[in-house]
């Protein structure tokens, strides 16, 4: 069986691996205030060129989402999202469940619109009944996007400056930022740390057994933030197994080594397909390629490579995901060619 | 001034007031536990034909609408509304404050149509993610909706078939119950009780001081539904002044009797706006009336009417509300059409 | 029956009846919004010497303490206050529902001691695990306590300069303050006002049919403040009714001559048990009063007497809670006397 | 430097580790639904005899309580804990931030007393007020206890008698379950299992990277679990991490031998300073030992020893806890027996 179902199904990169082996039976203090770990801020720190940044490593991708909503909001606070974000839809309700509304936008292949947002907060603020709704609060966006799309310099400036004019933080939800970053040119992980008030870098889709960096750019680290991840059960006792993998991942380019294998195995993918008559239902150059295809022809396929169910196309079709990632080999890549 | 800016801008009914000075020096337990609160619910359970009806009285409808979902709703659970519903826009996140989504689905009006309902709960449940999403757990609908308009008998039946389909319960938030009832002929509160699972009768704004008679139906009451409602903040310690003023409400026929007034002087007066060629936002037969005005010509009228604001229409036109109650009068009526 | 059960047990004070009939059908502006509310909450700055004072009104006591407690406290705060404290006890857990540690300090008849509450956070702070722990983020007294005793003004100066020294906002609940203001002469409100941080003046249990006024005395309001109360189900629609109520009691000395009512009938009883040979399970000068009964008794004394059971003493004996009021008249001390 | 501070200073056991290098590269579906984590729930079924268990592998403690908590309570529901519980005191309000109340009875050397556990609830259900009050809905103690003190099995029939006569689950926190197990022998897991209603062995300090192993005892599982754990962020991405985890902890019985372990030497130590004279603050078998240490000396200790402060003892003693654990070695308590 090939596995293209998803970009956490295998452990982690042997790099990563190697140094949590070897740094195994070191003994440090827990939760995070170990050496590992200040090595690995220092090492991101310096990576994304902001030096006064404040880092916190979590576990994975919703906790973070969670955590870092929830104790930058205030009590009468909601998160803008798009319709189709992560938080709004597939999250089981963490963001609720901490007490904050996810106010949506329309969702364009994922992102959201920096002029539709603008219209919403304008509307917001001029609505005589804007005390009896629930206050935006803070901007979530995805880099990439849950359907694998980018926003270009250009519309991340956009986004950016309308949450500086509303002095609302933007959050980039970064689960898959190497991805996002090694399939276009224009951005760096430091222009996203300028952007953003808060970012993460996720490690769990790339390379980690899991882990997620969460950087606070601009002196904003909410008061007491050790124990607000103690309070939502995110603070890890061997925290130092976050340092040791951030760590790794930041040593040698690994983490960008990694998005670009991943890219680069996509596009042969979309090429294969292409080339084979396959639809693309998005077009989009990140690790996750969304295809049509024929309910009939699925079923032989799904016999031999694990594929993701995106949704029903129509009756006879249907959107399925394909998503190489950090583990990716040319020999599955090729592999699958011939299945196609 | 006219005032036609809500239908809570005045205290109660003369005879509501009456009775609570008439009981206003007798000594009865607190909470709720007294002998006015259970003669009210005998005549509810006798009006709405409901015998096994378990009815509490709450004091607002946001507060309302907040108890009977989060303590209907398990962890897991959202609840299903239009996205114009009052719970999704204008509660200032009341319901997620209390941990559950407002899971929308397009308001048509204010309605939620029973055919794209139908669609939204086969999508979530075919949905590979489900388990990763939050569980519809609960239909909220209004009636009359927030812009006045009301289900047709078919519609509501939809609505409640597809409910008790996936054993998900319906709840009929009645904050301007009287009026809707009063607007049309085919539905009595009878029907309205039977098919929610849970509804309130709303007081505030049809002639009590404050005050909702929240009715479960099908013997689904929540456990310890007074300690949640303690828990909520909501319990009144002089829970006598809500059985008093329901006893009142449901005495001689006051509650329809007010519904019927509002409805009359509503009619009235969108005949008087046709008249005088004003353009209805939209038609509904309730005490609602949302009229396209002139900005030019708002400034002047404003002056002498109070109005509500609802939204802007284009550069130079406005939506705005114009409420009628149980307190309107025909001489203020009359006066407004004067201004018009 | 003779009605010494509680505080609450009557609709409200005839002048604030009086002053809700007069003013019933005038329309005005909803949510607190009115010029009611304006003119109450003039006089009550006036009153309490505080002109920078900001007020707002809620329905009950459960409401207030969950509203002012969540909306002052961040996430990763708790409430410091008595073990026997009403909102540790009695409030059905509506601050842990808000997210929020009540941390317990013990209680010595309902009064806290500032000795034990520095030693509490002295040894907060010097703890190795503080960050794992709730952050002590507010100190709840109440003015008078659940057991009818009082602070005197040098143990309200100890806690206050405490809270100071910590900078931790101190609440003070005055459910009941009338009764405590009147039943000493070394305290005003307007020294209630300068000891707390916030504080409110019960209306529910002092004549208004409902009501609480919140005061922030040190331009303290949390941010949103109306949003935030919506958002807890607390904002009345008829906020006039609070408006016009408090009014009420601010005019004429009403407020405090009914605690002076109270507590002179409250003195009456004592001798009154005294000198028939009852033990008082507790002296306080307040409303209160705690009497120790035989159960064989008891039986006799509840078929003519409403009063409220407290806890039991012994095999054979009771305590038992006989409140005054401001509705307590000479003929119902006096029959009660007879039955004693 | 000598590490006896706690018992999650390293990685994990070898073993461990030699089993996530194995299976790291193979390909496996995400978020538990792998055949390590049914292979390993299929070990711990047997191992605890109980065939109907329904297992959860999730990643840490805090999380662990405050997931089952909040999962198997209603919202009117607290859970009683002893007054030293960790859920009462270090885990930052997580389990109020989830909206429960952490009722608490005294604890004594960490351990609750069945007789006063029953004398609450008796009282709890006599209250008249107990429908104002916090439901008592869960007791949860730990074994070993936050002192590494363990109940015995008269005990612990007692407590768990006592629930099954009030229907209140019970839940025991085996964070460090293999240290009390290995340091008594009329209990085994099997008898956990059959004295729980739900229970957790923990990994984290018992030699895993990390992860905590729920089990529910009684097919008692609450429904969407796996949404609930979701909510709560604690859903991990490759669940197979902790499925290969327990997975090699039940292989070979590593997971009691590693109990063993931490006991032999933490008895050696005991002995050793008894025989040095130091004074023992409590007396308890498992692998926390707490020792009264001269404030003069223990700073030269602190030199080459790292210990945990646990309180202050008097003005010139101090109390610290030395751990032992999977990890420790006979040449560390050799090397600080020298040390004392």
């Amino acid at each position: 069986m090939l596995y293209f179902s998803c970009d956490y199904a295998e452990g982690c990169h042997p790099q990563v691996l190697d140094a949590l082996a070897k740094t195994n039976m070191i003994s440090t203090p827990g939760y995070g205030e170990d050496e590992f770990c200040e090595k690995a801020k220092a090492k991101i720190r310096d990576y994304i060129k902001c030096p006064q940044a404040d880092i916190y490593f979590l576990v994975g991708g919703t906790q973070t989402n969670q955590v870092v909503i929830d104790s930058m909001l205030s009590n009468y606070d909601g998160v803008v999202a798009a319709t189709t974000g992560h938080v709004a839809v597939h999250e089981a309700g963490a963001i609720e469940y901490s007490g904050h509304k996810v106010i949506t936008v329309p969702g364009h292949e994922g992102k959201i619109d920096a002029a539709e947002l603008k219209q919403m907060l304008v509307d917001h603020f001029a609505d005589d009944s804007a005390e009896h709704m629930v206050n935006p609060g803070m901007v979530y966006i995805s880099y990439p996007t849950e359907y694998g799309t980018l926003y270009s310099r250009d519309e991340l400036e956009a986004v950016s400056s309308i949450c500086k004019e509303y002095e609302i933080p933007l959050f980039i939800d970064g689960a898959r930022l190497a991805y996002g970053l090694a399939a276009q040119s224009e951005l760096t992980m430091a222009d996203i740390a300028s952007y953003a008030d808060v970012f993460y870098i996720g490690g769990t889709k790339v390379g980690a057994l899991f882990g997620e960096a969460v950087v606070f750019t601009k002196g904003n680290t909410p008061k007491h933030m050790i124990t607000q991840i103690k309070q939502h059960g995110a603070l890890l006792a061997k925290g130092r197994l976050l340092g040791v993998q951030f760590d790794a991942l930041f040593t040698d380019d690994l983490y960008m080594k990694m998005g670009a294998n991943a890219i680069e195995h996509a596009d042969t993918i979309r090429n294969d397909l292409k080339e084979k008559g396959y639809q693309l239902y998005m077009e989009n150059p990140t690790n996750q390629i969304f295809v049509v295809m024929e309910n009939e022809g699925l079923k032989a396929f799904g016999k031999q490579v694990s594929y993701g169910f995106w949704e029903k196309y129509d009756d006879s079709k249907t959107v399925i995901r394909i998503a190489t990632s950090w583990a990716t080999t040319n020999e599955a890549v090729e592999a699958m060619k011939k299945i196609l």
